[in-house]
């Protein structure tokens, strides 16, 4: 009689052979291929695939789900692999599915200001393809994201505070359930209250419901004026309080972006901003000539009233990019301070009176444990990143950073926050749920049982084991 | 031994017994009481609930959730009885819960720009109470509804272009579930990417998942300045093609509603506006004084453009609060036009670049079938109402009526629209469900099914039977 392993491992191998004969080279089992669809940007510890399946579309994508649901196999939706929280990883093994092929863009509905892609549609290549239509789409994480992997996190980035996060914007999604159905959740219409929110029920689901194939995303025209520029600010306290007070007046602020003394200091050698070493908001305002001009004189009345320095204006587009790209680039910017550390990622989001609290905190316990942990935060929402660099071979350093990591969650928790603002669960968030949801948790285990009863969607992942 | 019916009607009656001894003179089985609760604003046939539980807390409606579950009585959660598809009708008979007494703001957080209220707040409470923080809650459907009411049908209203609709405005909500369990479904964050978004699943559920029993929303700056005016248009097409422009180019209109040429008549009658007889938008302008200034500005050059007359300022608070109280007394300023018979009040949404043709073909189909139907639309989102005048008496009218309004959904669906946009599905829209969603319906029916396997939640609506 066969083990549960060797029956486990009969399963998979009858899957991949079917497989193999409708996807043909595109289902590869080679080892450095199920090696990197296993490991995402951080140092969660990867778990390759048995097999890579790059699918071409819906109708492939709808074969590899029957094929696995027959055998019981678990399927792992791939996009850039950009994800912080091992969302990608595959600790029950079974098959990841590329999406990178799908990379193409349905229609763009300028009328109506919104669009439709293929999942493996990247961000850049979406605002490429726009380029000559006046729109553009303003979700920007850290990465070159598709747009199928950002919806499956309910992504966001530094413009959320004016044109919010994957949640706001998606309009619709075709995604493949766990019974092989394929289902498109809204029509186009802007509104609409006909029935559950299936849309907004996939978004955030990291591939546990559903295999996102298409994504219909909202889009907005090209302001006429984009005005950008830096302030310094004596504390973090500062930064947050003028940040509340500009969120509070109305101002609609596009982007209004922290970055602590050490991601100051980090940007300066890293892209040559030239920055006082100190705390900065990074702001960008988008309207009309007249209407950036007001909004920026609004905000500068702000920032001198909590001692803020000069807004300096980046008032070319190729200064403007630069800013931006080394807001981007707070990554690269912090890892070359440290050349041959391990940086571990993460982010929480609180209401915003809490942030220079959450902050400050969080600061005092990286100094305390002896850890360089440049910070960036979204502080218009309340969102913020930390950085924090291990050396992944000293176990007390990997304990104390775990405990770290825990303590800003549970800060984050105690202030009416979530353990997770834009990165998503994965793995590395799991064991807050309980403590985020309560017996919220276990309605979200009842509804994925009954959309997956035999748990082939991404086993593993946010609520299921 | 006891038929089914004998068997249901002692279920009832044990139920009430306890609810009784629980709740003393707030549970009433008063005919007058349970025929008030069974119906709602329209001629959608109401049907009683057989007893009506007022209730005072989250506790209390947990406590009537667990009765009725445990003797398998339907519960219909009533907010203000505003809604417009028959969602308070009791066709399996039940408890219908009444939250208008659980009217208490319970927390408004202003650095947040947050507040939570308990379910039986209306909007115009609220608005009264925040008056003096300098903020105000936007969304505003025709009636003083409940917020507990509006989060369950997913209501919107005439700011939702600039504001959105009660999707993006509920931050989270409190409800007892089907089990009994009280379910927070997310914290005070702005945004979050821990696990599936209950919150957007039990907005729209319409009673059918759980009772909501306090709602936290989000709250706005009142603007500096407020510009409101209105601009007659040649025709119906010239005034939507002017909204789509205004969005196209971005200008943050917050009110662009379309009144069509029997509601601008109607609207002289009941309100003395002295409008000329022809389409007309209403706007208004949020900002700072330069700022509504320039929006008018560019819409006064956009209107020129589409054939639209001089754009009438309403200088003045009370000139612009006379406007948009006349634009929400369409309903009986339409009412008033046809004395002694029946209005239908119903509303589909559209992608906006579909909108003209969309209310074209059904002001056509009006009068080819001699029917008084005044429209009005919510047109920067595709939105728009048709209240369609019936002499109930007359058998052929009504079976007339009903195929104008089979059409109208038809039309709507062949447009990638919806059969509604923000009335609620009830049980008006029930049978457009599977055109619209085809496979999703399904998946709908099995997160009622997991969540509700009693079917004990407001019975009969959206998906259930």
């Amino acid at each position: 009689m066969a083990t549960a392993a060797e029956a486990k491992r009969n399963s998979i191998t009858q899957a991949i052979a079917e497989l193999s004969e409708a996807l043909g080279d595109r289902l590869s089992t080679a080892d450095a291929v199920c090696e990197q669809h296993g490991n995402d940007l951080t140092w969660h510890e990867g778990e390759p695939p048995d097999a890579v399946a790059f699918a071409h579309s819906t109708e492939e994508v709808r074969k590899i789900v029957q094929v696995c649901g027959k055998y019981g196999v678990p399927i792992i939706p791939y996009g850039t692999g950009t994800s912080l929280e091992g969302h990608i990883a595959a600790p029950h093994g079974g098959v990841s599915v590329d999406m990178q092929q799908m990379n193409a863009v349905l229609e763009v509905n300028s009328e109506d200001l919104d669009c439709r892609v293929q999942a493996g549609v990247t961000r850049k290549q979406l605002n490429e393809h726009l380029r000559d239509t006046g729109l553009f789409f303003p979700i920007d994480p850290g990465a070159d994201a598709s747009l199928g992997g950002m919806a499956a996190t309910r992504a966001s980035g530094t413009n959320a505070v004016r044109y919010g996060t994957m949640r706001e914007n998606v309009l619709s999604l075709t995604a493949v359930m766990a019974n092989g159905e394929v289902v498109k959740t809204s029509r186009r219409a802007k509104k609409s209250s006909a029935g559950y929110d299936l849309t907004r029920l996939l978004v955030g689901s990291e591939g546990t419901l559903g295999v996102i194939t298409e994504v219909s995303v909202k889009l907005y025209g090209i302001p006429e004026s984009i005005a950008a520029g830096v302030c310094a600010f004596p504390d973090v306290e500062s930064a947050c309080n003028a940040t509340i007070q500009t969120i509070q007046m109305g101002i609609p602020v596009a982007r209004i972006e922290l970055l602590d003394t050490e991601q100051a200091i980090a940007a300066n050698a890293y892209s040559d901003l030239g920055l006082p070493e100190t705390p900065h908001l990074f702001l960008e305002f988008h309207g009309t000539e007249a209407g950036t001009a007001e909004q920026s004189e609004l905000f500068g009345a702000i920032a001198d009233e909590f001692g803020g320095g000069q807004f300096n204006w980046a008032t070319k587009t190729e200064e403007r990019n630069h800013l931006w790209q080394a807001r981007h680039d707070s990554f690269w910017a912090a890892k070359n301070m440290r050349p041959g550390m391990e940086a571990f990622s993460t982010d929480v989001c609180v209401p915003i009176s809490r942030l220079a609290e959450c902050v400050s905190e969080t600061k005092k316990e990286l100094d305390e444990r002896g850890f360089y942990g440049p910070t960036v935060g979204h502080v218009g929402d309340g969102n913020f990143h930390v950085l924090v660099f291990v050396d992944p071979s000293d176990e007390t350093q990997v304990a104390s950073c775990n405990e770290f990591l825990d303590n800003l969650v549970l800060r984050a928790l105690a202030m009416d926050g979530t353990c997770t603002g834009e990165h998503g669960v994965g793995l590395g968030k799991k064991k807050f749920l309980q403590a985020e949801h309560g017996a919220g948790l276990q309605i979200m285990r009842q509804i994925k049982t009954a959309l997956d009863p035999k748990n082939i969607m991404n086993p593993g992942k946010i609520v299921s084991v």
